[in-house]
């Protein structure tokens, strides 16, 4: 996991129950060894709020210190125009179906999410007193999101640098990765992927065609591996 | 107002109810004209939430496009151990009672309230194709909060900046001005000072010894106006 040597005496990780989250969570779990994690997930609208379910899961599967869910569903009717990821809004569409110029902010694109996440999660860990909080973020391969960047991450750095107390750290561990190699360390830790929920459309059954769901199965395929979960377009067999 | 010259097709406006954002709100409409003014006010667990009765007052009176009042009262419970400010946390100091090393980040400071705010609001903006945020940052006289000043804006305008659809800018034209300087400002556009709370502690009556009664009043004097609250160590007589 890239980041600086120093093992923070406590940690927050944003946890939405995805791939990347889920396999971060584990390897801060491992990194910080005794010392406690702080996990939080937040509703924010989202049609996968069954994520969720997976997130609760693999918190209770880490006895991680203290996991809180927090409900900021009333974002979805703040922010719903602006996306197809909250319930409500315009449809999820397929990657394939994405015009190639909105690749780099797409349907799927939730306005801000990520300062509104990572700003609560930096006020959770101050008024706790722990200095550094993680996050998932992840250079997608086919899509993208500023507020997915290194760019972002540093920037935002570069505001809470400003408190006169306890400045909070965000770290992204990913954010140069691609998905496949965040799966290839998640499988070296045991993650069970069976119990992580990545599709945008938030069904019973995994599309396997919104953009989520054909990177992660591209991920499964490039490290030669079987993904767990079921998906609508290919029945697993058992 | 300082900001620039061109008038923004539509703003978003944060109103807590207090002195500073309800005369930022008097001084946008006034120079917005007929284009639609969208105010957001939020309930983050303050003590003072009687502030937004006088929000919802100054909202209705200036016929804004939109008003919302966003329940994020949750936070309270996330971030009461940081803040003299939230229902349940420790209790107010009168001004004259903080020790000089913490009047740069003093006891009612509320950890990381305005990204949490303004990232909302933001979110809000780009969801609805708005592009400028007002918020009533303010140089304090006496004491100091690092999320009220003008780094942290332009810091926080960095981050915005990297949105590859709609960058949101925020505007805290008062950043620079003490509270007598708006207040001088906001008596002109005629702004009904009774309709506006400041008082921490959230009583019946303003209490006049908290942080921001006293700057209140200090800026009252300073201007030579009588204040049209009542404070309980002096209180008004008709």
């Amino acid at each position: 996991m890239a980041s600086s040597d120093t093992r923070p005496e406590a940690a927050v990780v944003l946890l939405s129950g995805g791939l990347d989250s889920t396999t971060l969570l584990h390897h801060v779990v491992k990194r910080l060894g005794r010392a406690p994690v702080h996990v939080l997930s937040i509703l924010y609208g989202q049609r996968h709020a069954r994520e969720l379910e997976c997130a609760r899961y693999q918190a209770h599967a880490l006895a991680v210190a203290v996991h809180r869910v927090v409900d900021m569903a009333f974002l979805g009717d703040l922010i719903r125009p602006g996306s197809a990821l909250i319930e409500g809004g315009s449809e999820v569409p397929n990657l394939e179906d994405i015009p190639a110029d909105r690749l780099d902010q797409p349907p799927t694109y939730v306005p801000n999410r990520n300062m509104m996440l990572l700003a609560v999660a930096a006020a959770y860990a101050e008024a706790h007193g722990i200095g550094d909080v993680f996050y998932g973020a992840q250079a997608q391969d086919e899509y993208g999101y500023w507020d997915c960047t290194a760019a972002f991450i540093e920037r935002l750095n570069a505001v809470l640098a400003l408190n006169r107390g306890r400045a909070v750290q965000v770290h992204a561990p990913f954010v140069a990765m691609k998905k496949a190699e965040i799966l290839h360390g998640g499988l070296e830790l045991g993650v069970d992927y069976g119990r992580t929920w990545s599709c945008y459309r938030g069904g019973a059954t995994a599309c396997g065609t919104c953009p989520t769901c054909v990177e992660r199965r591209a991920a499964f395929a490039a490290n030669g591996v079987d993904d767990p979960l079921e998906y609508e377009d290919a029945p697993r067999r058992p």
